[in-house]
């Protein structure tokens, strides 16, 4: 078995990070902010405070899998590990990338013949315990020599080789945007139901309910019912819904593509619309009634 | 306990009856073409050619729980039941009846001293084995007499008191409006992957994978790896996605109490479109290319 190092110990990679340990391999591991690295030490990694180190810590071939954000930061980071790695030493790139840099990387890192796996994992905080859920893209050797690790950091079929450079993010990227339309399709249930008559019911026992043997059962349904339980009118949350890079990539790929994605799009319409305070659209739609209709116009707070 | 009688041996119906059974309760059964009845008088259950002899042969206080098509199959059905049940017994309406109906029914059947309770009913042909899903509304001790049989057709936790009359059909019809979204969000990322650069891929392959710990991970997901084993490419699937009340009743809820259904909304009417060979709103938009660009009109056929 080649040695591994994961580079990045946020919440993922040092779960990573433990669940190898927890099988029985040894990782290294490095993170740019060396005081998240001591409790790894203990855990029983070997700890590196810079790449150079890393690199020398393992021995090759190197197999080392980054997983920090996406972008410049894995950028900078795939460029170091290119010039201190050797020939025949791989990198896979495991952050929620977009599937064309990871074949640009792919190509860069064949030219000094590193190999190089994109790898979209999924699992979140759940994986430690569980398993994830890891969508690779790259040629068969490469996914044959990150396969004994794939194995450590997931149930059995929780990984796949998904084709070439680029198949394991783009689906990752496809599983993302499915994310954001069935998170959307549930939350526009219950606002449904609370805004019913029977708006009082307890969501808590209507999730668990429709998680017993009903079609519309998932883990998501799961994660609603644990949401309500810890605070049932959801009082605590702003409805402000984030969006990563994953969803306007698959909005942009089916544009790209002439494929129609009406609910996913609607999906991600919403959270940036859920990002704003007001909206132009929304301002000039009050204003077009009062221009046609003489319609009250609700005055901005100030104005 | 009170006497149970399931009418409607449809393929519901039939299932809740053989579950029953299975449970040591004997019911009694009707359809309104008796060649359904000699397969579950086989299997146990006391079987009737007509409402009447139904009635006559429960030992009063009596539990007749309707399993026939929503409308005015339902609506006949229910009329004739009142006619011949008596004070003190309950029916059930299983149906996916819309909830108004519910409210009217529960209602009529006061006027005659009988209970009503409308029950939701989820789990397809899969209840009989794993337990049904059921969502009931009604007065708590019409529920109440209803729970033996609940227990029975359920796994625990697989039945709820929505609330009021009209609660469980009102919430049975929000999880079908859901349905239509999680089904329209998978259906549009598998069609986006097929479309891409991988579309190779393995689809079965990646919704097992999706199922082994992924976030988007779902019963769904389970049976639309079922699908994709059947028939990699859906070759011999058309795409025509009927519907039935429950989406468009959720969308007219929607509208009617001012909530915002984007994913679910597009979802009915993707399906609509799907039902449709040719399109005006299409048509139109193809003419006004060629109005305002000259661009092609494509002909219709023999035309």
């Amino acid at each position: 078995m080649d040695s591994i190092a994961i580079a990045g110990m946020g919440r993922m990679g040092a779960n990573m990070a433990r669940r190898l340990l927890a099988k029985g391999i040894k990782p290294a591991v490095w993170n740019r902010e060396p005081e998240k690295l001591p409790p790894l030490e203990k855990a029983g990694a070997v700890t590196a405070a810079t790449l150079t180190e890393l690199v020398s810590k393992m021995k090759a071939p190197r197999v080392v899998w980054m997983m920090i954000p996406a972008g410049e930061a894995t950028e900078a980071l795939f460029l170091g590990l290119l010039s201190l790695l050797e020939k025949g030493d791989l990198i896979i790139d495991g952050a929620n990338g977009n599937w064309n840099d990871a074949v640009r990387r792919s190509k860069k890192a064949a030219q000094s013949g590193v190999d190089f796996l994109d790898a979209g994992v999924s699992g979140g905080i759940w994986g430690l315990e569980k398993g994830y859920c890891i969508m690779t893209g790259g040629p068969e050797a490469s996914f044959k020599r990150a396969e004994p690790f794939l194995k450590a950091l997931c149930q059995e079929g929780g990984y796949l080789h998904c084709g070439a450079a680029g198949a394991g993010h783009f689906t990752k990227m496809v599983h993302n945007g499915i994310e954001y339309a069935l998170m959307e399709a549930y939350g526009e249930g219950f606002e449904l139901l609370k805004a019913s008559p029977f708006g009082g019911m307890d969501m808590s026992a209507v999730a668990g309910l429709w998680n017993n043997g009903s079609v519309i059962r998932s883990w998501l349904l799961e994660l609603a019912q644990n949401a309500f339980d810890k605070d049932p009118g959801l009082e605590k949350v702003e409805g402000v819904v984030p969006d990563s890079g994953e969803g306007r990539w698959t909005v942009e790929e089916a544009a790209r593509l002439g494929v129609p994605l009406p609910a996913i799009s609607v999906s991600l319409f919403k959270r940036f619309r859920s990002q704003m305070k007001d909206n132009f659209a929304d301002k000039l739609s009050a204003a077009l009634r009062s221009e046609f209709g003489g319609h009250a116009v609700k005055k901005a707070a100030g104005k």
